[in-house]
């Protein structure tokens, strides 16, 4: 190995929001961070080429999926998940833990695993620690994550079982682990209540990390509770290593999670609203089906720099979502990847520059103002 | 106007295979050139961006489908089609009669013109040439079209009547016309008829136009009867004006109608079939969904020097499709339009260098080896 391991440096803070770099034996991934999306090994409607273009320096793949589909021992013979997609920046694949339980039919959880059948095909698996942290090196992403369960967040003696399952888990991937270019993260649940939260953060920084998930939010509790774990957790996890808040977010998300202390993000939002035909910007979110775009010659977001803004109009984009185009999704796709990571980098500048109070503030007067 | 007007440059020929130049307002367009079909203002998955890359000097616009959605007014209002679609190289848009022919419902084709029912909402509408012209001015095209009925090939007694219509149409669309920066062309018609076919160049030729469409085939007659066809019109046609076949098409057609004299083709083959999963390559087409490529990691077709094929694998490529994702669309449409394109290159630096004999007999022996 002569490319860097995993290493995190924390450049700055301001309050509790933090600016630092991940290197990782594909590169670098300056933080705060939003990862788009690479479900099935592609960001939807986007090249490798595009995904640089609009700023993104780490995707995230899912790992279900791709154990389902083309299979991970195939992509492993086929040298990775990142000569696989042609992506040569950092990937991080998920446990596979939140599809199984949102997505695949027929669950049974044990102390050991939890079996399921295929969505797509209703074949059965099972999804031991071991097999996730085996099908992980498969796929050779940079950075890894643990097994985990994702419980109602709000039922309490459900989240103390899951939660033991899911320390257990931790401890079993950590030991199954065998690549040594591959970070690892713990992922800290708890659902809703302050208590687990704070022992889940507790007991897997004792187990030690590469860095922290934390998962079971934005999954329908209201911003106030999603905002009060994270001040649980964030103040328990190590400065010195990275946490990532799984699932997030909008915009706004963004701003106020890096304001409560997480460093990275992911989200289908920016790729699936695209698809659906709408547009997020910085004074909300805006539908370009909606008749009154039909002739409007301005840009999706007036002042944006990304390729769709810079060379179409809202009519033009209307006129692809409307008649259904490929076309439309792509450069839909393009703006709201671009303004995420836009944001994101604009977070990361603000706190080296110790101004991150005001970009937030700056942030919520733009949202009053009309779409 | 400080941008030349249209002109056409016939720089070599090699038997009857030509190689020009086409000056626009917009650019220059080599021949033979291949034009990507952009039905509804776009090239489907394909952002301009991506057209330049992959070679293309000239897109198509189809005036029926510009004209139902979202209007030639709206695309006037906003500008034109160039900017509109943000494609500043030369357009060409048909005339729409070939959509009225086979998309339209309920049509009733008089002298005057053809008044149909709109294939999206049932909504009547009239084409007649002064119509056809209009739309065509709002549209902007570089290259306009004249109004022609596409009569079924093989019925000698309605090509007759179809071809006076067509005539005296052409006739009007001329006298119709009132943009000076943009070219029109007359449409020949006249089906497998050899006799209908000469007289249709004559005629045409006889009014004079900026150039010539050679219209109403691949439509199912046999390659013999295409073939057959294009040695009696093209010998007819003035050596110094651009003659474009409609709808053509695969590699094959394209070496084979050059060798009979033809400059300029269009065709949704590459486009269309790739969304269907295949690819056109050199020895042949191939369908990636075929489960011998699940673990192929050769490019498509090796040697290729689009983007898809020097990124990615035949087996990440089979992923994509069989997972139905947007970028199989996109990376299949890059290479098969890369390969049409590149075939319309090779082919006029054949007849610049005085060899087209020698590429058109290695062009089939290639296609005898296994795809």
């Amino acid at each position: 190995m002569t490319k860097p391991a995993f290493e995190f440096n924390l450049l700055a803070t301001d309050g509790q929001a933090r600016a630092g770099l991940i290197h990782t034996p594909h590169g670098e991934i300056p933080t705060p961070a939003f990862m788009p999306v690479g479900t099935q090994a592609t960001v939807k409607a986007m090249t490798p080429r595009d995904l640089h273009d609009v700023g993104a320096s780490i995707v995230l793949g899912n790992t279900y999926h791709l154990y389902l589909r083309p299979g991970d021992e195939l992509i492993a013979e086929l040298g990775g998940l990142h000569k696989f997609m042609g992506w040569d920046g950092p990937i991080l694949t998920d446990s596979g833990g939140y599809q199984v339980f949102s997505l695949a039919q027929r669950r049974k959880v044990g102390s050991d695993g939890v079996t399921f059948r295929s969505h797509i095909d209703g074949s059965e698996h099972c999804f031991t620690p071991e097999k996730v942290i085996a099908i992980q090196e498969n796929l050779g992403a940079d950075i890894i994550v643990c097994l985990d369960e994702c419980a109602p967040a709000d039922d309490y003696d459900y989240n103390v079982q899951a939660l033991n399952r899911t320390h257990t888990w931790a401890q079993r991937c950590k030991a199954a682990k065998t690549r040594a270019n591959q970070a690892l993260f713990g992922v800290v649940q708890g659902g809703v209540f302050p208590d687990l939260r704070e022992q889940s953060a507790r007991f897997l920084t004792g187990v030690g990390f590469d860095g922290y998930a934390i998962g079971g939010l934005s999954v329908g509790e209201t911003k106030e509770q999603m905002h009060a774990a994270l001040e649980i957790v964030t103040p328990i996890l190590p400065t010195d290593q990275p946490r990532y808040l799984m699932g997030v977010g909008t915009p706004e998300d963004l701003v106020e999670c890096v304001a409560r202390g997480v460093d990275m993000f992911d989200c289908v939002l920016p790729t699936r609203t695209a698809r659906n035909g709408s547009a997020l910007t910085r004074t909300g979110r805006i539908n370009l089906r909606n008749a009154r775009f039909a002739d409007d010659a301005q840009p999706i977001e007036p002042g944006c720099t990304c390729y769709t803004c810079t060379h179409f109009s809202r009519a033009y984009v209307r006129h692809l979502t409307t008649t259904n185009e490929i076309l439309g999704h792509h450069l839909l796709t393009v703006h709201n990847l671009h303004l995420l990571l836009t944001i994101a980098r604009e977070m990361r500048e603000a706190v080296l520059e110790g101004r991150f109070q005001t970009y937030r503030q700056a942030f919520w007067q733009m949202r009053e103002q009309p779409a």
